[in-house]
């Protein structure tokens, strides 16, 4: 007899589009339960995370009636879990025992009964995390056997359930197999019997536990066919229904049926691939490599059995603008934390607290197979999520005040500072370029700087590859075939690779012969590193002077940018450039071109409802897509329009420049394969330069964001 | 030009010998500041751990005087640390602070200046360390390359210093250069010199960090003739001082010149052998296989740069009696932590924490290739204070009054049953055959069960082939030699494991044909599982009644012992054994032994000043060892002496009885080889039992603990 514990796990990302949540649940979530329901002998645990559950409340009331009625039955037991899904290693204490505490009360409320164990987001293991899940009132979670594997467990002994602690607080731990990971729903069910049959045989194996996404079950490419049109998941329950020696049993009949195997410490893992993609470039690719070979080779199990990737965390170091969102999440947490502390009530706390856990989904912070953090409207719902909680509690100044903060919020030891006026927040960072990485306008709760950078990725060789072999069949093994067919077209065109992290008023010293082609792909030549290095910051009573003297080709370059008159929802730039002669050891090009960059999203990105307008030109005002690509001189007004939500970025020049414009693709894995991803539109201001003793050039920019009727 | 941070740690664990104190001063941290202070233009960075900074400035003031001149002239920099050196990760955060707190206070006082970096006891890293370390003010430490390789970094960017952070908050770290642990002092100064001009040659690279030992000058076997005798310290001094393309900088110094690295999380993990030490025995030994052979494997570091061992935490789970002592600590530490939060001050609180802070030193609590663990003192040191801080905070009932407390003191998920009395604390785990694990004797500060299981060491297999190849020269490596030198004669004679953890009180049935050398080397046949199974716990006024039914040799039998009398420096154990009659398929094989396993050990171990008193026998009274085996019938009196301390424990007996004694020698590894240590002495106390219907042996126990004046 072998007990086997079933344990399902349904999640959509906050944010995700209406449509996607719509087909998954009549793919997968919906019909899944209606099967189970007619099986009342199988036991099982389900976890559907809480922005899913809210929704599936709210516009399915018919699933969780019908839950509700198999969890008073006693054959599902309902896991919780932090109620958006974080990662809960990388979020305060308070807020790790504040989602779990939301999820534990909102099913409580829902189905009658407070979970005993959870689901952990991403199966991110870290060492402390029994005293939060002790604190939170959690006796259980389910990880992967791949953590006890790491932590030294003999391959024998992945079954049952472990005891593991933190400063003497105590929590059980299920190992998740891998094998059944593998085999369920993609195996036969003769097969799975089979396996099963062996592990039941096995005297020292008890019970086995499997754990995985419900979404495998319908919304995977061709699972919906495989488990429900052609009878997988109605055949599955069958035979186990029909086989006397597997009892399944539900997490918590497991822990009451069953004494631990023992006590185990796990190290800082999640699942065998997030070690592969939380890696830097080099490294994820080095360690896919050799776990790929050690598969294939005689003995590679012993190796194998040893092998460590990344930590979750590594993300942070990865992509400088997960490590910003939740750098700036934490800014807000310890906000709202202080409030909490206050002994007299705060209003809108509550809801600003939802609205803190919702930027603390983990989706749009990480990337592996999924797109995340490559994926806008994710990004986009954790800032508009930690605008809301800003709002709600009342971050920025009235009227036309304006407040200016100073402190190292993206902890690269450097002090970044903020400009608050009633209506739009700049982030700027003097070390980097002194670059404004952040352009919150508040009434519509978005960065319009959230531009992602082109990253190098450890798979970019491969789409490469791909792209070279086109149609070619080869001998790629089927995976490398889904991808082929996955492929857009000109992929290739689009792997660059940026030097740095996109923002606005990066500035450029270029060849007077520099051409937009090579700028866009990252490939000409700098003259100097105005754009990757530190500003000398002052503060002004009403804005910031940022100012760097460095060297163009030779000669002594100051440029000097101030933020200034940031009130209601505009804000004043204006520079000056000047140049204190030329070195006499090499002969200064004469000529330059300076360049201020920007980048700006808007909500529907390069759809047909975005446009820009860009005036004057030799024809009038020219209105084209914020995909196009072009280069355009004379120019003194541009402005970006997104029709749908009626957001306009008005930029006004006091002088006529050039504007080199083109979107920003970048090329990421999606679960159907690589794709490419508008993220942004890259400006770059042009207008020469004479590197001469004396010579000052200035310019002046008024930077407007407003919100008209959308359609 | 390079960079080259010297870094030297200094350590000593509390409870050590003081003359292992001397000659480590003598042989090493004396010679080596005189040596230093002769090259005023060559800095370091030091650190001498808690425990032996205070021993140097009590007995050797002419240390901190050339130290203090040393530091005040800039030449060196004292880093800070947790004061005893414990493992930071596994102790409570208050701890943390106030062990990292308490270092930089006596390092100020002593030496004026208040560290700004910290070395990390055994460099046991975890992800919440950042936000410890901004709390008490370290900006930065230093770990291992290692720790930087399993996060990714690619080999060639291991120089310089890194941020990392926790929820924000940020600390530098810097990869101390396995490269320079292997060359420092081990290899010639012009081979140093060569490796490092290639690292100078290296544009990507400027600066490089050494962190080891300071007992690697002049302590380890071999090194004070080399370091000292032959002059390579003088060479390595002159020859850095010579060349102009070194510059040594403190780590102060290296931080202010130059910028971080980069951006870094690492994984929990340590140096690359702790990962090895720290895994279930299985595992280790497969772990260190796979390293040895990858070491001579061609494309073997490709692999290695992946492998990852345990990690520190693994110990608790590996040494029951680790896990045991660290639990301890942590109820201690609360009791304490409560005591900080009261409004009025509590008396002896600082002596209180800082016995604490003693307790949590970490040496006791592993096993590597040092002693640790295995060393009886140390963990007596460790058992020693926490005796001293519950004696401190009023733990124990004043007069004859007893307090019984009952809680899941060792984090088993069961409770464990604590009867304390003014002189006495018992700690009863009901869970494990209903022992007692603890025996704390308060007057002495002494944990009289403190004996180590006989645990099974994935290195017990390499001692077997050792003696077998007997004094053979063979083809082994130079290591292998140096272990064959050191070890004793007859070590695989104690190459004994143990198959469950030892303590007092348990019980056993085995067949009347049973004999004490079976018995002491664990290959008898058990009847039952008495000593290793649940008892039933009832707590009384006065005590404790532990119950169990269970079978042995078919047949139904109950054993109830109760722990009653526990006042002063005495308590009662009354024994009841009952047969409820055999089972019809068995034959029941009539006649038994009932035996009782107590497991003790005294300060003065198997020394001569410790032995046993046993009467009546044949002969009258028999004074004989501890470390003596024996067989002897009609006992009713044991006494065990220790002369040197004058701790008496005497067991008086209602009935004459059969005494079965042996030492528990285990056979672990030192710096110098493998060794066989006495961790106590085990008696059993046996008397025929019939299995039949109706059948009660009773039996009662005094056993009584006093201090007289010792020698």
């Amino acid at each position: 007899m072998v007990y086997l514990s079933l344990c399902i796990h349904n999640h959509q990302p906050a944010g995700n589009f209406d449509f996607v949540l719509k087909d998954a649940y009549k793919q997968s979530y919906w019909p899944f339960l209606k099967i189970l329901s007619r099986y009342p002998s199988i036991k099982l645990t389900l976890h559907n995370s809480g922005y899913l559950l809210d929704w599936i409340a709210k516009n399915r009331p018919e699933y969780i009636e019908l839950l509700g009625k198999m969890v008073a039955r006693g054959q599902v037991e309902v896991l919780g879990g932090g109620f958006y899904e974080p990662i809960l290693p990388v979020i305060p204490d308070e807020d790790r025992l504040g989602q779990i505490g939301l999820m534990s009360e909102r099913i409580e409320l829902m189905l009658g009964k407070k979970p005993r164990g959870m689901w952990l987001a991403e199966r991110v293991w870290e060492p402390t995390l029994p005293t939060t899940l002790k604190a939170a009132g959690i006796e259980y979670i389910i990880v992967d056997d791949h953590h006890f594997i790491k932590s030294g467990v003999s391959p024998e002994k992945l079954c049952g359930y472990y005891l593991t602690e933190d400063r003497g607080n105590v929590v059980k731990v299920f190992p998740g197999s891998e094998l059944l990971r593998y085999l369920i729903p993609f195996r036969t069910v003769d097969e799975f019997e089979g396996e099963l049959k062996k592990i039941s045989d096995n005297d020292d194996v008890s019970g086995i536990i499997y754990g995985d996404d419900g979404e495998k079950f319908g919304v995977w490419p061709g699972t919906y066919k495989l488990v429900f049109e052609d009878g997988w998941l109605e055949s599955f329950f069958e035979r186990i229904s029909s086989l006397d020696w597997i009892k399944t049993l539900t997490l918590s009949e497991y822990v009451e049926a069953e004494e631990p195997q023992g006590r185990v410490y796990l190290p800082t893992t999640s699942y065998m691939e997030m070690g592969e993609w939380s890696l830097p470039r080099e490294a994820s690719e080095a360690y896919s490599e050799l776990n790929k070979a050690m598969e294939n080779e005689e003995g590679g199990e012993l190796v194998r059995r040893f092998l460590q990737g990344g930590t979750w965390r590594n993300f942070f170091s990865k992509y400088s603008e997960s490590n910003w969102m939740h750098k700036r999440m934490l800014q807000v947490s310890s906000r709202i934390s202080a409030l909490r502390a206050k002994a007299t009530a705060v209003e809108n706390l509550a809801e600003a607290e939802e609205a803190l856990y919702r930027s603390q989904a983990n989706d749009a912070y990480w990337h592996g197979v999924f797109g995340g953090l490559y994926l806008p409207h994710l990004r986009t719902e954790v800032y508009r999520s930690i605008i809301e909680a800003e709002t709600l509690i009342g971050t920025q100044p009235l009227g036309s005040a304006i407040k200016i903060e100073e402190a190292d919020l993206d902890a690269d030891g450097y002090d970044e500072v903020v400009l608050r006026s009633a209506e739009l927040s700049l982030f700027v960072s003097p070390r980097n370029g002194g670059g404004l990485f952040e352009l919150d306008y508040l009434p519509a709760g978005l960065n319009l700087c959230n531009t992602l950078t082109r990253w190098e990725e450890a798979y970019h060789s491969r789409v490469e590859e791909l792209c070279k072999e086109g149609t070619d069949d080869g001998d790629g093994t089927k995976s490398i075939h889904d991808l082929v067919s996955a492929k857009e077209e000109g992929l290739e065109e689009h792997l660059i690779v940026d030097s740095c992290r996109r923002a606005a008023f990066k500035d450029h010293f270029l060849s007077i012969n520099e051409n937009l082609d090579d700028f866009s792909r990252n490939v000409h030549s700098t003259l100097s590193d105005f754009h990757t290095s530190p500003y000398n910051v002052e503060k002004a009573k009403k804005g910031l002077l940022l100012e760097r003297e460095g060297s163009v080709a030779g000669a002594a370059v100051k440029v000097a940018k101030s933020i200034e008159g940031v009130g209601g929802h505009s804000f004043k730039v204006d520079y000056a450039v000047e140049c204190s002669g030329g070195s006499k050891e090499q002969e200064a090009p004469g000529s330059v071109l300076f360049g201020i960059e920007m980048n700006l999203i808007l909500p529907c990105c390069d759809g047909p409802a975005c446009f820009y307008n860009i005036e004057p030109t030799e024809l009038g005002s020219l209105e084209v897509g914020l995909g196009s690509k072009g280069a355009i001189d004379g120019v003194e007004r541009v402005r970006l329009v997104d029709e749908h939500t009626g957001i306009v970025i008005s930029i006004d020049l006091d002088r006529a420049v050039s504007l080199w414009r083109y979107p920003i693709y970048t090329v990421s894995l999606s679960e159907s394969g690589f794709e490419k991803i508008y993220q942004g539109s890259c400006l770059l201001f042009l207008f020469p330069f004479e590197l001469k003793s004396a010579v000052k050039e200035e310019l002046s920019m008024l930077v407007r964001v407003e919100k008209f009727e959308g359609e």
